[in-house]
């Protein structure tokens, strides 16, 4: 077997002591900031926890809690918009800590000048995501600043769910053996956006696969799977995901790059645009690392719902080299995986 | 007793279609915004009550929920910081529903080329105003948007806590023959961020009253006083707040001007630039509701804590005439107080 090597990605240039759009992308430089900035002016256990959401005891109840502000340029794209990226980003976070989603809070910043039809388009599409993911918008806010001090429309979601088992849902959770699944192809949302926003046109058009995670996780549960991880695969992609719970749990993930599916469109305008699917944002995905012995029965239960029927397994934990994600390619190489300095695309959420 | 007059505001002129800054202002426009776009697209029982925060059960466990988006300008001003205000706002507005603080996400949208000194300074305001208020940050998000497309930084803060009284605080529970009482001098926020923002001077400095609020109140509920509604005087000021209750609760309030305190420096402020205190923001000071035999007691609570320590009474709660919100002026008079359209300062928390 060969040796695995590193493409690393070079910090893009700027100023040191300012605050970059790569800091934004999920990637290196937002865990820099997340690291050097933000953990150590917090003494929490729950933010050190560096999972998709924060669980609580409250009296008898466990509860999952999770926020985003979502920025997302531009408003509408195929296959969705800010509002029903809003809802089903925070759901999928509460999804990922295995809880049921029960409310929701919706927060607007809105520009100046803004249209009421667009934001109603918007407050209808938060209000059918929120059906349709089964969560209620309970509390919000609006606030309003000045023409050119904003970009039209900035939504913040935060997320309140009721966790009905036992299982401790966490990177810290994952052993040597699991299986890794996919819940379908990555990058779509990436490309979605991209197309809309350079007015690239494809055969067809490329949609999003912003979507509500929540009913395979729960099928998951109830037929008894005992889940070590899950991660919805956002900004920073399945490469990015995977990383961050191979560092947490410090085992190596190992994964293979022709069971990761890209669609055809997809692949196409990642060579054309030299992007990475693999590090591309997902809405609609999520990574679930399971035992190998159940890995069947996981795969089967989440080919049962639409959002997953395409689930795969992609790889393997193993123990060493510890903290590591190794891609096997096509070709036959293996090469570890790094994560970006930033994001791809900026402001893809 | 002369009939009451009222003292209209002009909704100011506008395109129709478009969403202006007065719509963030917390006044009519605001309410407009509210009752035509947002309402009537969720069917929620919750967003209806139109309290400072939903509540929910849990299983055996009420909680309060509650979020905010900040956009104040400038970021720093006398008295506290944007992010003093994101957690006190939020943590206040918990209170307001008789609950204890328990868990705060933060968000934040932060411009391309914002410092990490002040990220760095909002972060530790953060910290230590989440300390001081007794709630632990347990979740986040950071998002980054180009330089021209936000102001510095935004920021939003959901919160959870914990109710465990059986109590029924809100505007619903407001009696004919009920006693207002005001927690301290009203104005001081709206025109600290005033003087910064426009670079006036007075003899001394104006500070903002931004402070958590859950102290006194956890007091009044300890001390057995039956609360029946809480309401902090943010955004629209204490008329506003008033307003909102006598029109939910479909009753009359009656208010004395010369038992609502203004500092000095702020009456000064207001007199040079056309101000009313009445109307102008605060981010520490509420009014309770409560029933007439408990008034001196409660008042004697509130007064045990150093953010209520100026507590007075202002006025009663009366049948008739419904929903509205009278002042027995200093001269004699009364007059009605009527919602402003906007707020007279902008992006002012």
């Amino acid at each position: 077997m060969a040796k695995p090597f590193t493409i690393t990605c070079p910090v893009p240039a700027g100023p040191a002591d300012c605050v970059m759009l790569a800091h934004g992308g999920g990637g290196k430089l937002m865990h820099q900031l997340l690291e050097q900035c933000v953990l150590p002016v917090f003494d929490s256990r729950e933010l050190e926890a560096r999972h998709d959401g924060a669980v609580l005891d409250v009296g008898s109840t466990r509860l999952a809690f999770t926020t985003d502000s979502y920025v997302v340029s531009p408003l509408f794209f195929p296959g969705g918009d800010i509002g029903t990226l809003a809802v089903n980003g925070t759901v999928n976070d509460l999804a990922m800590c295995g809880a049921r989603p029960l409310a929701l809070s919706t927060a607007f910043i809105i520009e100046e000048g803004l249209s009421f039809d667009t934001l109603k388009r918007v407050l209808n599409s938060i209000a059918g995501a929120a059906r349709e993911a089964g969560i209620k918008v309970v509390t919000g806010d609006t606030k309003v600043v000045d023409r050119g001090k904003g970009d039209g429309l900035f939504v913040n979601t935060a997320g309140i769910g009721v966790i009905e088992h036992e299982q401790v849902i966490a990177p810290a959770s994952v052993r040597a053996g699991d299986a890794v699944l996919l819940s379908g192809d990555v990058g779509r949302h990436g490309v979605a956006i991209m197309a809309v926003r350079e007015g690239l046109e494809f055969e067809t058009t490329i949609e999003s696969d912003c979507a509500p995670l929540a009913p395979p996780v729960h099928a998951l549960l109830e037929g008894a799977i005992e889940i070590h991880c899950l991660r919805d695969l956002t900004r920073g992609g399945l490469a990015t995901g995977l990383i961050e719970i191979a560092e947490t749990s410090r085992l190596h993930i190992e994964i293979r790059e022709q069971d990761v599916a890209v669609e055809e469109n997809v692949r196409g305008a990642c060579e054309i645009l030299g992007l990475d699917p693999l590090y591309l944002a997902n809405e609609g995905r999520f990574i679930a690392v399971v035992p190998e012995k159940q890995a069947a029965r996981a795969l089967e239960i989440m080919r049962n719902h639409a959002v997953s029927s395409a689930a795969f397994r992609i790889g393997s934990v193993t123990q060493a080299p510890a903290s590591l994600v190794t891609l096997e390619c096509c070709i036959g190489t293996r090469r570890i995986l790094d994560m970006h300095s930033g994001e791809q695309l900026p402001r893809i959420c």
